[in-house]
């Protein structure tokens, strides 16, 4: 597509993104904080920046995929960031981040002339790798139509959640909240299972190809059964993150969310007990061992 | 398929299911407690039993689909029953009942000669109708085995739980927590989206054509999104019984499941405000009220 | 006191009563399903029954402390105990038991001419047999008259609920529920201050020298700190069992208790993790282990 | 006693306190944000600052009594306050602030030769007039013996956490939380109570005559039954802003508190509805509405 853009973020998720826009066809710029992780995408035809505002054009396109909240204001408020994306720019924000930060980022463009679009993804690494990303996108039209191209290549379908900038980030944080929730649920209707004489693969199997079959309880459900929780495809700190930008967002506006409440204390649990290091699907561990089951 | 069978319970599951076995070629005698209920069934061709009793042929085949564990208790225990079922006899019980109940029955049924087949069903009354029902068995072989051909002519899958009678039940009781716990999950993530500025029907038109594209949350968050609680497809006070037959299985086998205990809190408030008519998804409006949307 | 009354459950609990009312100058008639455990109190100057009915006197006076609603409902139903017990007698019933049970056997009582007097209560074995325990009654205005004297030598004081017979058996549920609600709070204020640096028995000792100087946070915080969870004052099961009663009462009467159900779940925790032999504060150890202290 | 100290926040609390330091004998110079609470202070002798700093005498003692973490560091980052108290001062933070706030502003007093001494207290405003407070004391050894005899005077008792700065701090949330925690289980007592014929005052007597025999008990089960909560002594989103306190803290240290997460879930469904003006017992409001109590 021949459009120069900047990537900034190449962890699990920002790296297989980045390569996919080069083989898009897009001269793509690269930054991230251990320098080593752009080597790969550097290979392919990236070019390396030495700063994150090395990475953009004015007026030009940048991605960022960073860790949360705290990652991308550093990014944004750092020297220079807003002054070299200039007028005209546009800032593809795929992180998960909290929708009162986005809200606030989104102010700071205006006010610089450039365009924030929220355009947070599902999907896990392989995903990412195989454009089967679902992208949730909400912000300027005419910014979102600039990218729209970009955005169609990298998934496999696009949502459109309004001009609004912060609402795309709200279906993410909303829609991790129901993964999570969907897997507390499967480990309690496993333990339950197994402690009265079903086989927890079974009941697995049963509700992923009827009334479940869909790629969460697919998925989650055989991990959750196989115990199947590394290597991690998504840390189980960074899902307790998300649970608490849910009950942040729940904070501010008022909107009690007691599941939300009980994932948060089972992630806790998992942390507590030394389960950093497991895929966030172990947040179903807590289920099991309540139950006695070893 | 020719075979003489009994029907006992012809409530908004059991009329349609009846009504398919005649269609099927069997020869059905049916039994309701008000018996007005029989009179389209007979209209099809299906004699009418004066008595449960009356429904059966000894050594024949009979199914009952039933309110609880009360009613399926009451008609087992009637004056009878396992009498006229009889030696070879095989009771396919289709009713969402407790596994304790179950392996109870089983044990009646083996001691005079006859046996307990568990059928339990997932799908609403259309989907009886279509025969499209998902339809978890368990208990012993050869009964299984003689009644394969009619579960398989109402249902679009038939799934085995081994020869446990229990097995099946669990499986049902297990999903039908699993269907609450997403309701309620979706429920909070709709509340949460609607209060930051993201209409409810979009967010739910996202999740339910990608990461939960399953019929689960197609279904029942179209129906929370657009609050259509009547007509009851499956009412409140049956999906509150159902959540306690969880909690009693979770208490029996020592197995603890919060979410389980938050949909029994939900439910209750549910009932405690009037909403006794309502179909179950109608837990949905508690986390609504609780962020103050009216 | 010089009146004759039967005794019926000498267990932890009512062996100290049954030789307190021996003390006051009854002349008092015990049974127990364990006979052995009569010995002490034949010693000190009981008269043994073979059967429950043979503690009864026609128009006299009854005891029962029994180990919940089975046992209780297996006594009154028992062969000829209402009988025995006949117009003009009084059944003093000190077991903790479901509200619903106390209404059917109220019923029963006034149909054969005798009356139902509710007498919980609370306190340990040694308040019991230190004449220190709280007494709830309700029932009939006459009935209570009558057994006023012996309850007032029984206890420390005596609080009426009326005439209604579930009333004070209410009181007596709700009461265990907020005992064991205030455990499971100071469980995790500890866990929280402990893993802040702060000893649990500082905080435990101001707690209760403060704003929570009463007999509930002293005995059992103190309890919780030391983790002296045995020999059992009152077992875990028993502890599963009373709330479970106010989850039944709850059901009947729509009324959510979100922190009853979180009990229920942490003492079933406590039971699959094999403390059915601990005392009923064990199930603060559910918050130490989420919190992964060992 | 003669001392000059400094009085920074003339709320609810604030006002009496200095009033007594004021009585005491203390020459006290005040700071408020809105000047004109200093007023009846001045009338009682008190000089008035401009500045918070102006409050300060270099080497002294100065109080602070906020509303919480931000108008705390707020107040302390200020231009000139660490200077103005300068080597040898003592800052008495009396108000409930985080456990990790109260560790770094330590920290920043350390650093500037003064210290730092958490001094949280339990009462609400009429205990803080009379002299009944309940305060907790953690920090460096000298400035607490320095201090003693002002804390003394104001409060009924003095309880050491240890020289740790956040001690106190952490003592205060967690009590907060234990208050929270037994309203809510006092509401869910009284509706069961009520909706099971009972009337909750008979209830809230009795429990706060005998095993509930301590102030929050008697107090605020009186409040709730009587649903007197206007005037609020302790307004709900305080009461919301502590229950946070608690899970920020839960959360930086991991543990779990399932009872915190369901007051928060409480308090935000109150805030919901519209009673951010009523005390924070209206916490208990819930339970009741969810039971069908008007």
């Amino acid at each position: 597509m021949g459009e120069r853009v900047g990537f900034i973020g190449l962890g699990n998720m920002g790296a297989p993104i980045a390569a996919n826009l080069i083989a898009s066809g897009c001269d793509v710029s690269v930054y991230n904080r251990t320098a080593s992780k752009a080597d790969p995408l550097v290979e392919k035809g990236a070019s390396r920046a030495g700063r994150p505002r090395d990475a953009l054009v004015r007026g030009g396109v940048v991605f960022t995929m960073l860790a949360g909240d705290g990652a991308v204001e550093e990014i944004v408020s750092g020297e220079g960031f807003l002054d070299a994306l200039g007028p005209g720019g546009v800032h593809v924000s795929m992180s998960t981040i909290s929708p009162a930060l986005a809200r606030r980022l989104a102010a700071q463009h205006a006010q610089s002339g450039s365009a924030y679009v929220a355009a947070p993804v599902f999907g896990r690494p392989d995903a990412a790798a195989a454009r089967k990303l679902w992208i949730c996108v909400s912000g300027p039209a005419a910014a979102k139509e600039r990218v729209r191209p970009l955005l169609t290549f990298l998934g496999q379908g696009l949502f459109e959640f309004g001009e609004e900038p912060a609402a795309a980030h709200v279906v993410k944080v909303a829609g991790n909240f129901l993964i999570a929730a969907a897997m507390e649920a499967m480990a309690e209707a496993f333990a339950l299972s197994e402690k009265n004489g079903v086989a927890p693969e079974r009941a697995a199997d049963f509700f992923s190809q009827t009334i479940f079959a869909c790629p969460i309880y697919k998925n989650y459900g055989g991990t959750i059964v196989a115990r199947r929780f590394t290597p991690a495809g998504f840390r189980l700190p960074l899902g307790l993150k998300d649970v608490e930008l849910a009950l942040a967002a729940s904070d501010e506006t008022r909107v009690p969310m007691p599941v939300a409440s009980l994932l948060r204390d089972r992630l806790l649990t998992a942390l507590a007990r030394g389960r950093q290091d497991l895929d966030w699907s172990a947040l179903a561990i807590g289920a099991r061992e309540d139950a006695g089951l070893s």
